[in-house]
């Protein structure tokens, strides 16, 4: 490894790091990554690959409009990742199906749609025996729904995998295995990167956190307080006697579609520090969430079942920006979010890398709102 | 492969065939065995290795008494294996912990007390303060317990390991990933059996049919009508904070403990046919009915899960004995209590082969029952 110099030194190769390394890369420039896991990614092993910015939105802001802007960039994101790799990551705009259990959430429901109806949003809502109708097999107690055509997902496990070929492929240089320990300035630039194993330092011109859930110890490490705590998110692993259509999803539980019948069940959003193995309450929950609002699933086939930390912050929003050093940017703090904004957020960071500020602003998401 | 003869072929490498074949082998005689399956034992994947056949007796009969016996018999089997092999199965006589989940599951085991105590078999009943003092973490909604100190468990996946192992030391020859077609008769006489990959003929002077939930169709391939119908029971292996110092049991789900924090939650009785896979429905209704009496494995890791197939027969009562011809021997049909009486099948089976008949008289067993 050596201290070769690199002109841009990303710290994390999960979605968020590996993208911007993509972006750089195309744009020239010599890239590396560093990741302490061979794996590709904590928090994206807690995302079932959902892009899907409307949600539970009822007043639409400046977050809103960043996941919609970064979800319309995915079509020609995911072109650029087949051109470099040939290979198409699974993708399907077949909408979300949201169901309300009971009438209080139902009432939720109204709404979101009275909210996103009135910005004109497509959406339609449907009594429970309209939902029943959509996809039958559903719980006969259901009060009602909302079917969001434009919600879009994709797998999320395959777009780990193929970015990296295509980052390897554009010319990114991986570090695997190698646990960045400190970054070390000198006046007002950082000048390199102290890792491990073997015990090194990285030289570039530009560093780049992306660390997720260990974005706040470095960060710490620089003097600058960053709150970011893992979150932790267990999924569920079915085969199912038929494809699901769309998503369902009732509040934190959701069903995602995967090819030969397959599906995602999830989630759990749990503060227990950095241990990301799947618990028989994180487990039972989710089966039982999920079975509530799809009874069919009780036959289904479990196939296996993994968590992963999502990098929450005291604001649930992203880490956005330069801080503390002037070569230094943050891209991390994405909490539920990392997938969705992967294409903007890099785009953003090589803005500021390349032109020295983004096309648009980020001021809410700058790293230094959490300082005082 | 060839026709090469045995003394005596052995259909079924699950404990029941595997056990006969070593007390055959360790009696002098040229032993084979055949089996579909790579692994060890379709049922024994159903089973955590409880000894206990005290359990919710309320009236001792003829099966009690074999089950006493067969559990009476594991100390020296579990020498026996130890002297082949150099391995000692982890085997334990701490006891189960029955406990009562409200006043109606109370009177139940209150009945197993009464009956149990008045034929002097040791146990205790305990309130439900005297139960959570024997454990803590277990639920304060617990309306009491009984302890029986006689119960038995062992690793079960290990004692299958050790046991083939053992086998092989013994001269046992197996066939592995082949299946038994058919039995191939003349007058009174079973001749050889077809068995597939590759097909062939494997001759013999005795057969054993100890087949497990396939035992039924192989009968049926000489006429006897031996309903065995495969009974699914789904297993889940988790790693709690503490050793469970005892098997702790409310109705069908238990924990029964495992070396190093390990424990197995169990169980399911599900007549799904030949599919062996675990289900959503089955892992929640475990996770659900042992986090029901002790809350404490919310936070307890999963590690996997798995299902087995136990072999059940119309009055839950195994199948020994011969049967349609004079040299082929039933060994099936164990249900629940396959590795509880392995030892004792084993004994009976050699009778037979060696002597003729088994030292008790075993009747009630026999194969014919159910042909009308």
């Amino acid at each position: 490894m050596g201290s070769s110099a690199s002109d841009v030194l990303v710290i994390g190769g999960g979605i968020i790091g590996t993208s911007i390394a993509l972006r750089l890369a195309r744009a020239g420039l010599r890239v590396s990554v560093v990741d302490a896991d061979a794996d590709a990614g904590q928090a994206t092993r807690a995302s079932a690959g959902m892009l899907a910015p409307q949600g539970e939105m009822v007043q639409p802001d400046d977050f809103f409009e960043l996941s919609r802007f970064s979800r319309d960039l995915y079509p020609g994101f995911l072109d650029e990742l087949e051109s470099l790799t040939g290979e198409r990551v699974d993708y399907h705009r077949d909408g979300t199906l949201l169901v309300a259990l009971d009438e209080t959430q139902m009432e939720e429901l109204d709404q979101v749609y009275r909210a996103q109806s009135q910005l004109k949003l497509p959406l339609e809502r449907l009594s429970g025996q309209e939902v029943r109708h959509r996809l039958s097999g559903l719980s006969p107690e259901l009060a009602g729904g909302v079917f969001v055509p434009g919600d879009h997902w994709l797998d999320s496990q395959q777009l780990a995998r193929v970015l990296v070929k295509a980052a390897e492929k554009a010319g990114v240089t991986f570090h695997r295995g190698v646990s960045a320990a400190g970054l070390n300035a000198r006046t007002s630039r950082v000048e390199s990167a102290s890792v491990t194993a073997p015990a090194s330092t990285l030289s570039a011109r530009h560093f780049v956190l992306a660390a997720g859930s260990w974005s706040g110890p470095l960060a710490q490490s620089l003097g600058l307080r960053l709150p970011i705590q893992p979150c932790r998110g267990q999924m569920v692993e079915l085969e199912a006697a038929m494809d699901l259509p769309f998503v369902v999803r009732a509040g934190m539980h959701y069903l995602v579609p995967r090819p030969n019948r397959r599906l995602l069940a999830g989630t759990t959003s749990e503060y227990a520090g950095f241990d990301s193995r799947v618990t028989a309450g994180g487990l039972h929950s989710i089966l039982q969430g999920v079975m509530r609002f799809a009874p069919f699933l009780k036959d289904a086939h479990f196939r296996t079942a993994w968590a992963g930390l999502r990098p929450d912050t005291p604001d649930h929003y992203p880490v956005l920006g330069p801080a503390v050093w002037e070569n230094l940017f943050f891209a991390t703090g994405h909490f539920r979010n990392g997938i969705l904004l992967a294409p903007a957020t890099a785009q953003w960071v090589a803005d500021w890398i390349l032109r020295g500020q983004p096309s648009r602003s980020l001021d809410s998401y700058r790293p230094s709102r959490f300082a005082s």
